[in-house]
């Protein structure tokens, strides 16, 4: 079968040897003679894989043990809410860096009072702000590492006496940073991490506790983090998924590899952007994210003969979201360099065909 | 590899022919050269999936347009939350058969006024109430339909004037029943119709908008129905294992025939250890749960001989549950007959060894 090269967005391309394994798991689970869909979460086996993922976050990240890990469902739009709902007593900070911090703003307002302390939406996103002021009274200041449809990221985090909280599901694990800066970090794992179906979230365990809140259970970390992330039947398949991809960084060299791989991915990108006539980039180049590359064709007329090439060539999910339009080429850790050549050279032979 | 009789209570026993597709799905979905779990959500062939998984709820069921179906996160632990924020505005109305019922009424008393109008604690839950009045003023009725740690059933629904609400995470299309009698269900999806990680809610249209709640996004019913089920990114894999699970029940002829076949390895089993004096079952025998059987040895001592003996044949998942100790049988729909013949011809077999 011809080689695809999956720019997806999300869920996002994933390890080939992670695939084999997940697939085979399937089948049969550790010689078990069962799959690891139809055993209990509390056998002894799937219980090594839950405590496995959780300590991979902490072994890459370095975190130490005033931090946990937990595996949970919903997605990034549930920490929209859990976040305040676990977090905010007297007020928020939050940064509107474009749609998904644009919910989480909507979200937490629903919980407590909010201070949007920065936006870039005055310039429809496109940038990343600075020179904002952080409330020292605020409970937290919540941010989106990468803007997975605008194509922005952050490139230095902001420095915080206030608990730092981040949205970083579309560039976790992608890079080197200082984890031990923030108090709480969530990220849907369908991006960097993992399959759609859990989100991870690792947090210092001082910060829970002060809002005074009753809780429901299923929305309260301490309750997940006591029971070892097993409070009840957790997404067994996409931990096991989350797990092997965690593995397969720590296997080929941490963060320091990845971060690597991801900046010579991005390089090749951009500078075939930026060589190129026919091609525009949506964003101010110091803002880009090394993740999700968004630009435009300099003549939309082309877009139906810039498609066809790409279809030929075997790229796939390189349509930019439905709420921007133009293209969106997502380089996610399991993507791997030789698609990124492969997008250039398409995009080379553009510009010979039609300049 | 020897056969493994898997009477796991969840995570549970999947179909044979599932399983396999599952397998090769990962490796290449829909022969498109990618996995199922590293498309986007928004592709064609996800959509089908969905609408296919979301279908055949409704057709199984036989339930007309006044129903919508969703597949959310988060199991029937969030579901004790969201019934009671999205149903509760007076107060409602909640029978105690058991833990999971228990746990569904602590999370409804956070959320508002709630009357435990029948309970079978008294007895260790070991029977289903009968002779309780439901109170005409309150919002819904919500009772538990089988109980897959005591191991009872409800066989015959109450009557109710007011909405009924049911958790049916253990026994759901395991057997034939009136579902347009009830306002709203719910089942995490990891014993009668898929893996864990997902948990299908269907729900009258007319039930929902009374509260005057501002309700956060991801626990509102309806922005789930109104997006098709894809509010945000669903959980990919176990909806996919869901609509092949659905499709297996339907393909083999539906209801009728899993309710036989349920009824057929209930019987084989409750036959043998009603005449067997090695063993006793723990509950009242006319709420016997065809799905979960829960029993004890006569003689405790030999549970060394027994499980031992178990384990010689295969038969894996027979402990209970670690809240109330003794075996348990679970015999979900996708567990073979002969599954259950090689497990009571153990218990024959322990009794002519030291009866």
């Amino acid at each position: 079968m011809k080689k695809v090269h999956n720019f997806s967005a999300g869920p996002g391309i994933l390890p080939e040897e992670v695939i084999r394994k997940a697939s085979e798991a399937i089948l049969n689970f550790n010689n078990l003679g069962l799959s690891l869909i139809e055993i209990s979460h509390r056998s002894k086996d799937f219980e090594e894989v839950m405590a496995r993922a959780r300590s991979l976050v902490k072994e890459l990240l370095q975190l130490n043990d005033d931090y946990e890990v937990v595996y949970l469902q919903g997605g990034a739009s549930l920490q929209f809410h859990m976040v305040p709902l676990n977090l905010l007593k007297n007020k928020a900070a939050y940064i509107n860096t474009g749609t998904w911090a644009s919910e989480a703003i909507a979200e937490a307002k629903k919980v407590g009072k909010v201070d949007v302390i920065a936006s870039s939406e005055d310039r429809k996103f496109t940038y990343i702000p600075s020179n904002f002021e952080i409330p020292a009274d605020a409970d937290y200041l919540h941010f989106t590492s990468n803007n997975t449809i605008y194509g922005t990221q952050w490139k230095k985090f902001p420095e915080s006496t206030i608990p730092l909280v981040c949205d970083m599901s579309s560039d976790i694990f992608s890079r080197r940073f200082d984890a031990s800066k923030f108090s709480l970090i969530y990220a849907g794992a369908q991006k960097n991490m993992g399959p759609a179906g859990t989100t991870m979230v690792l947090f210092r365990k001082d910060i829970l506790g002060k809002t005074g809140r009753n809780l429901p259970k299923m929305l309260d970390y301490e309750v997940h983090y006591k029971k070892d992330s097993m409070f009840n039947t957790p997404p067994v398949f996409a931990v096991y998924v989350s797990m092997l991809t965690l593995q397969w960084i720590k296997d080929n060299g941490g963060l320091e590899w990845i971060e690597k791989l991801n900046e010579l991915k991005a390089q090749t990108f951009y500078d075939q952007l930026d060589s190129n006539p026919m091609f525009v980039g949506t964003v101010e180049k110091e803002f880009r994210s090394t993740m999700n590359a968004t630009f435009l064709l300099t003549n939309p007329a082309l877009e139906g003969e810039f498609d066809k090439m790409l279809k030929e060539a075997g790229i796939s999910g390189l349509k930019g979201h439905r709420s921007v339009g133009g293209y969106r080429a997502s380089m996610y850790n399991a993507l791997p360099l030789e698609s990124v050549k492969v997008l250039t050279s398409v995009m080379r032979e553009f510009a010979n065909k039609f300049a």
